[in-house]
C-alpha cells in the first residue's frame, strides 16, 4: 500500500510556518512523501476564537522569536529577526499564494515571499515583497495580483479555510494525513511517522 | 567546565506537564544533567495575560488531549484521556508540591499527584486526589495538607510566580539553562542539548 499524501495546511501570515516552507522540499525528498500545499485564511478561524496568539502577549512573542532563531539555526536556515509582524495584508499573500499552486508557480512564490520577510525584513502581503517576490520568479506581477483579487480566488480561499476549519485547525502550520492532524514546525516528524507507521515514534 | 543545572518550572495544572514529570527522571539518568524541579502558579501569569489556553478554545483543547496522547504513546507512558480539565484546585496542588520539595518527598508526590489524575482520572488538586497521592508515598495527608496551606508556603508559591514572570515564562512545563527559556514538553531535548552545547541540534 503506498503511503498517504499529506495535506500541508498553513497560512502566509504564520511566523513558524517559515522553517516548514523552507525544510519541506528537503524532508520530502528523504521520507518520499507528497505533500499538498493548501493555503488557507487563519486569521478568519482566530477571529471567531477570539485568540490572539502573539501580538497582544509580549512575553509569548518575545519567547516565540527566540525559538524560530534556535531552530532555524538548528536547520540551518538563515533568518533575520524579528521580522515585521503581525502581516497586514497576509489575506493578500494567502490569495495569491493559492492562485499560484493552481498555476504551478505557487511553492516557488511562497518560498520566495517568505526569504523577502524573513531573511529581508519585507513584510509579506505587502509591497514591495509581492511585486518583488513575483518578480524573482520569473513572473509579471500586475496580471497576477489582479486575478489574485478576484471573487473567484477569495471564494477559493474563503472555501479551503472552511476545510480547514472541519479538520479541527487553529493554528498554522499544519499537517494532515487521513485526518489525523499535526500542528507545529516540530509535528512535520510526527506526520510523516504517522504517514508510514500510522504512529508517533 | 560542568554542565549547568536546569530549573524545570512547572505548574500542577498543566497537561503536556505529565508527559516532562514522568520521563524527567530516565532524561537525568541519560543525560546526566539536574534538574531543579520548581513548581510556580501559572494560572496568575495567565489571567494577567488574559489568556486561557484551552478551556475557553474546544478546537485546540480537542488536539491537545490527542497530541498529548499520541506523544505519551511514544514515550511509552500509561494515559487515560481526556483527564478532568482544567483542575479547580491546581493552587493547592502547587502548594502541596513546593511544600514537597522543600521537604524532600516532593518529586514522588507530584509524580504520584499526576499519575492519579492521568491515569485515573482523579482530578488533582482535589480529594481523594491529594490525600490519596500522600498516602501512596507513605506521607500523613493531614498535617501535610495543613501546611500547605499556611502563609508561608504561600507566599513562596507567590514568589517562585514571580520568579516565573521575570523569565520570560507565560506557560508549562518550562526549562530554564543560564536564563534561556524553552517552553513546553517537546522542547526539553532542546534544553538538554542547549546546556551541554549551548545551541540546539
Amino acid at each position: 500500500m503506498p503511503a498517504p499524501s499529506i495535506d500541508f495546511f498553513f497560512t502566509m501570515g504564520s511566523t513558524y510556518s517559515y522553517l516548514t516552507v523552507m525544510r519541506l522540499p528537503e524532508v520530502e525528498r528523504a521520507s518520499g512523501l507528497v505533500f499538498r500545499w493548501r493555503p488557507f485564511h487563519l486569521l478568519t478561524i482566530l477571529n471567531e476564537m477570539k485568540h490572539v496568539p502573539f501580538a497582544d502577549k509580549p512575553a509569548k512573542m518575545n519567547y516565540m522569536w527566540r525559538d524560530v532563531g534556535r531552530r532555524a539555526a538548528m536547520h540551518g536556515i538563515p533568518v533575520k529577526l524579528p521580522a515585521p509582524y503581525p502581516a497586514k495584508q497576509s489575506v493578500f499573500a494567502n490569495q495569491v499564494a493559492l492562485l499560484g499552486m493552481r498555476e504551478g508557480w505557487g511553492q516557488a512564490f511562497i518560498r520566495e515571499a517568505y526569504r523577502q520577510w524573513f531573511q529581508l525584513g519585507l513584510e509579506t502581503g505587502s509591497e514591495p515583497n509581492v511585486s518583488a517576490s513575483l518578480h524573482a520568479i520569473g513572473q509579471d506581477p500586475a496580471p497576477i495580483m489582479e486575478r489574485a483579487r478576484s471573487d473567484d480566488v477569495g471564494q477559493a480561499l474563503s472555501n479551503e479555510t472552511d476545510r480547514a476549519r472541519a479538520l479541527g485547525i487553529f493554528g498554522s502550520p499544519n499537517f494532515v494525513v487521513d485526518g489525523e492532524l499535526f500542528w507545529g514546525d516540530d509535528r512535520l516528524e510526527d506526520a510523516v511517522s504517522w504517514a508510514k507507521l500510522r504512529r508517533v515514534k
